[in-house]
């Protein structure tokens, strides 16, 4: 081995699900919207002006921040948009969680948390999820150096309700507390409205669900001026041009279409319910789903074994080898078409075996 | 004060070139390529499936991967790309950059490298450029933690031969070299050659310049599979899906235009040519360009007061206050048209002051 080799950074890198170049399969892996996105964002791609691709995106992406400001009715001042949540995630891990203390999250959640940490050198503790996978609010009453969690969490698609949210922010005035929303719009209500009495909150969402947008790549936060003035500085100091032309023009688009976004997110809690019904009468397990997607387990199979046979039959859901949840599966809500295949195979395989 | 505004990270951020919405202006600020994209790039806007939007780009961006490996006719296991050079060179930081010697890089030079040095808490050590702006690479022989270097040089333009190039290589075989080469392609030869005799380099470009997409941010390094898989560790860690898809395909399109891209850097190189002639005739100094912009001062002149005047007259330029280099401009290579614009301005300014 060369010298040079000892000095590079090792890092365990986050396994994303898979994306599989196969249109025929069933894909309910990776969270994704079944709907395609807004019809305005078709008309933005025809009216994008290619020759203004040799320019430099507008950095601040303006117009986009100014879109979003507008509809979740807080200043521009108070947004801040990234390439994809995660990106804006990562900004807020290096701009806010700088204590000697550690930082506070789930032990079952997004598993980008930990992953962050370790490359930012930022001390961290989990808190354990309840047997019922619910967040204790409790856990997070010790002095720390910072909180966040999912809301709803992701793997479990459980929700906590504000009252909850809230009593963590009074426990946690003095360090930065982020919500990771990436699922509100499937039926929680936002920490937003919290917005104005705690301005250490920090809210993050993104496109790639509720908006259909996942291959744009664009999430945000919104907090009090001063937290996004610190995670702008942050940002412009690793990558000044992140969001590119293409991703600001549309987005712009997605984000003005209301109606549109109520119907989507509408038809998927839609099939969400009713697929509930369904895994319920087969004696699946689960808890209340506020996602777009549902965390079950079956009491007579285990996990890998549903996971395989789902794989095999061209349905792919998401499977995580991992303690407590290692027999549970984390299937997306799909169109009714691809529930009612999903279900059909599920029904099949558990009344044969 | 809050106390959670004690562990805010403080940093300086990077100050961009501006970007005016005002389409009046003749903007020669920030090394844009004055010609439209390759056909292919309209072509590939009209045929994407805005519908796929949906769905998460494929995060390895195999196609792009691809269509630079032909390119450069490298093995796509030797190919990393990323949003914007930037990208590519803050994950070659994070990635490489973990001794506790210094990093070295020139004194005059790209000014993202201290800004990301200092936000990875890596120690770093300028070497002075001599009076000519030019590389000692003798300055590059001593114990280090790395070294990277862009060639040609920015904001100099001033080019580096190989011999240069492969001299420091020779002296540092256990540490990685970077040559960052945003603007080769203007008539400066590529340490690509060098690639089977150090596996310890990594050369890094951009499709912002040579390519006329700055606004679709596409970066990329190539070198030594392991070092690009080191890298693209480093890269899934802290976010695995960060090119877009409208990036992807349009990318692909722009590689493949061969013809296009030699007829539109040759277009820049001949304005260049005649551009140098007619500052030379209005007395201005300057290093020899190998860049798509020219480093030049007038001896007569403040670099602040001509700046100032051009701005006035709707001219954008590039001034850095910086010690030693206070009295130059940074002029990007516009059209000849553009260009005529501005020494029109200049040789009258010049005339009458």
């Amino acid at each position: 081995m060369s010298l040079w080799e000892d000095k590079v950074r090792r890092v365990v890198p986050y396994t994303p699900g898979e994306q599989p170049a196969d249109t025929g399969i069933i894909k309910l892996n990776t969270n994704e919207n079944p709907y395609p996105p807004a019809p305005g964002v078709l008309a933005a791609r025809d009216a994008m002006d290619v020759e203004r691709l040799r320019l430099y995106p507008d950095p601040a992406a303006g117009e986009l921040v100014k879109a979003l400001a507008g509809r979740y009715d807080v200043a521009p001042e108070q947004v801040f948009v990234g390439v994809g949540s995660d990106d804006v995630l990562s900004v807020a891990f290096l701009t806010f969680f700088n204590s000697d203390r550690p930082v506070i999250f789930p032990d079952i959640t997004y598993s980008f948390y930990p992953v962050w940490a370790n490359v930012y050198r930022i001390p961290y503790k989990m808190a354990p999820l309840d047997a019922d996978f619910r967040i204790r609010p409790e856990d997070y009453y010790e002095e720390n150096g910072g909180v966040i969690f999912p809301n709803p969490n992701a793997p479990t698609s459980c929700y906590e309700p504000l009252d909850v949210v809230e009593d963590i922010l009074q426990h946690n005035p003095d360090v930065i507390v982020i919500v990771d929303e990436a699922y509100i719009d499937f039926g929680g209500t936002s920490a937003l409205k919290l917005l104005e009495r705690y301005e250490n909150l920090l809210v993050v969402q993104t496109f790639s669900k509720s908006r259909s947008m996942a291959g744009l790549r664009i999430g945000y936060a919104i907090g009090a001026p001063k937290l996004i003035k610190a995670m702008n500085d942050g940002k412009y100091s690793l990558n000044s041009d992140t969001m590119n032309m293409p991703s600001q023009l549309m987005g712009v688009c997605a984000v003005r279409d209301e109606a549109y976004f109520k119907q989507c997110v509408n038809r998927i809690i839609a099939t969400r319910e009713r697929t509930k019904a369904q895994l319920l009468a087969l004696g699946f397990v689960f808890p209340e789903p506020m996602a777009n997607f549902i965390f079950a387990r079956h009491p007579r199979f285990q996990g890998r074994e549903l996971f395989e046979a789902l794989r095999a039959a061209h349905i792919y859901v998401r499977h995580f080898d991992q303690p407590r949840i290692g027999d549970y599966l984390r299937i997306t809500i799909g169109t009714d078409e691809q529930m009612d295949v999903l279900m059909d195979f599920l029904k099949n395989y558990i009344n044969s075996h």
